[in-house]
């Protein structure tokens, strides 16, 4: 299959595009390098060092014999999108290419701004891409669980059943979503639901929990093939964050009382479950919407959990609860079906001890470049 | 109060500005007239000439001795927003600022793209003009019914209580908008809905039926300050259309089978309802949800009205069923609940004979300006 990777340079986007083209797929690697600029602004390094894209894609063909085109351009110039859809007739079209960081799109005024911009506008035009170049693929878009927020009912996948004064329908899931980010991703959601029912489009919305994990059997291949690992508070996420906080001797930040429960997955899952996507495929004029994660847990359940490994490991790492900087409940009903990813073959990798200790020693192994200052960088959802 | 009304160049701007202004608020217009540009492009004009925007607040002074304060700017620059807000101090701010034709947003990529791009980030700057520099101010934007699309089940105002697997939660009522203007709209009530809750703000959201009408009280006190009122397909509603479409002699064309039903209401009733949400603020922290229409008729409905009131005027007005250019339920289940207005002391204005009669006579004194070419204008939900 012909697959175009939008926003390949990511933390998801390299490890898929590795992963694909090792299976043999004619694999199209698209960005814009939006996110290293996003680092720039902020004084961000991820983990590891990171080459250049360029370099990155040399590197797997001389480890893997294994070919990936790259090609460099912007989502919102609709002419590169269109260009891309004409010349490549892609058949499957894997959407990773968003400003991913909620903490980001709370920054500031500019920032919130920026990241609907960039997410909304730029899917837009992938839209039209299928609709007036090249309708016969299969886009499949990250989307986020944060998207329904958090209500007090059980989470469906996409769509619930709702039955009111003696009349029934089945409707888009209500959306709740707890940042400037996430309300990104819904608009995404409403707008590719409309354009795939008008114009008859085959598209999957995978609503991700949070990821984690530092590598994939191919990043493992060479150092310069490692992944975008970050660990600042901006696109930094929970798990991860943790492991490098206490792998670098500083206490384990949970904000609040640390009761909010999320879905994880294990990044090597992440590329399952977009396989999984690709070969299995939709009926074309209805989102298929996938609740993409493996488990739930909650923040204390998380740091609990890796500080009992890293003391396996002989590190003594500490919790220390800090002032929420967000606005959300921190203690509340979460219960989400995820059974459709389940139904068509994912076998989940689940959160063990040694999985947490591979973590930890992989990260120790670049103690030295850890930054402290980018654990707290202070945004907060209200001024005070 | 001090009254900022943004978009009060339209046809439901400028008789606000009047209307408020009239009843002794200190009211300061502000438009970009981006909509006349949209005409422009579309080789549109309103029925009534229409002065300029400078003009006709020199006119209304002159006739009704009232200043209206004129700001010209676009929201999509946060300097002229922020300036706004600092300034003035509003405690009411009327938001009509926003593309607002579901034809025009469908015409192709370029009209989707400026419509999602306007709208929603234009009200993002004023969310953030909000939080940032003066928060002690109400919000009144206006959405659409069209954000609900046509579901099998009563629809509510803005929120539903949902009882699911045993629990119970109250939460946004699902969106199942139809176009990419209805999108943007959808865009902006979730935008509001988060801004509010995390920041307090005080906010209505009017989610309107289609409005028709040719006059109010002020726009007739003088021919220069007639309301810029539209025939075309792109921005004429659709009683209005029918009604020009009559009078010139044009068959009246509903699209397809005619039993689509939507929410209707008198552009008098308009500026009652944004006058009494204005003169009743909500609770700050929780976007309030108006349904703002006062009866629901189809579309077929509304053309045999017309052809009857036509013919008391010694009009014969014919019908035409034309190809539906839009995808959407041509008969469905609408129920739509619309209480909260009337409990705040809304006396609808209902449609009857005398009315259609009364905007016939006015629309025939200009009927040597009608185009007939506006009237089907071929914008095409899906590509042929």
């Amino acid at each position: 299959m012909v697959i175009l990777i939008l926003g390949a340079d990511g933390y998801l986007g390299w490890p898929t595009t590795m992963y694909l083209a090792s299976k043999g797929h004619e694999v199209i690697a698209v960005d814009n390098f939006a996110k290293r600029q996003w680092e720039l602004e902020n004084g961000i390094t991820p983990l590891f060092p990171i080459a250049t894209m360029h370099r990155r894609v040399d590197v797997f063909k001389e480890v893997t014999g294994k070919e990936v085109i790259l090609r460099v351009g912007d989502l919102l110039n609709h002419r590169f999108v269109y260009k891309l859809f004409d010349e490549l007739k892609p058949d499957i079209v894997i959407h990773y290419a968003e400003q991913p960081s909620g903490p980001y799109s709370m920054r500031d005024r500019a920032t919130a701004f920026h990241t609907q911009n960039n997410n909304v506008l730029g899917t837009l035009n992938v839209l039209f891409a299928m609709h007036n170049i090249h309708n016969d693929c299969h886009l499949i878009k990250l989307g986020t669980m944060g998207e329904y927020g958090t209500p007090n009912i059980d989470i469906e996948e996409g769509y619930i059943e709702i039955e009111h004064k003696g009349r029934k329908d089945t409707l888009p899931f209500p959306a709740q979503p707890p940042s400037f980010y996430h309300l990104s991703k819904v608009h995404d959601s409403n707008n590719i639901r409309f354009a795939t029912r008008i114009w008859g489009l085959k598209t999957t919305n995978l609503n991700q929990g949070v990821v984690y994990g530092v590598e994939t059997d191919e990043t493992k291949l060479h150092t310069e093939l490692e992944t975008s690992f970050h660990y600042d508070e901006l696109f930094g996420t929970a798990l991860n964050r943790f492991c490098v906080q206490a792998v670098s001797g500083h206490p384990m930040t949970p904000y609040g009382k640390g009761d909010q429960k999320r879905g994880f997955l294990n990044i090597v899952d992440t590329l399952k479950c977009v396989e999984l996507a690709a070969l299995n495929q939709p009926e074309p004029g209805f989102m298929r919407v996938f609740n993409q994660f493996t488990e739930v847990f909650s923040i204390n359940e998380l740091t609990h959990t890796i500080k009992d490994s890293a003391s396996l490991c002989g590190i003594e790492a500490e919790i220390s609860h800090v002032d929420n900087p967000r606005i959300e409940m921190e203690d509340h009903h979460y219960n989400p079906v995820h059974t459709k990813l389940t139904d068509i073959g994912l076998k989940p990798l689940l959160l063990r001890k040694t999985l947490i200790e591979s973590m930890l020693k992989k990260i120790s192994e670049y103690k030295n470049r850890i930054n402290r200052k980018l654990f707290i960088m202070n945004v907060k959802w209200k001024k005070s």
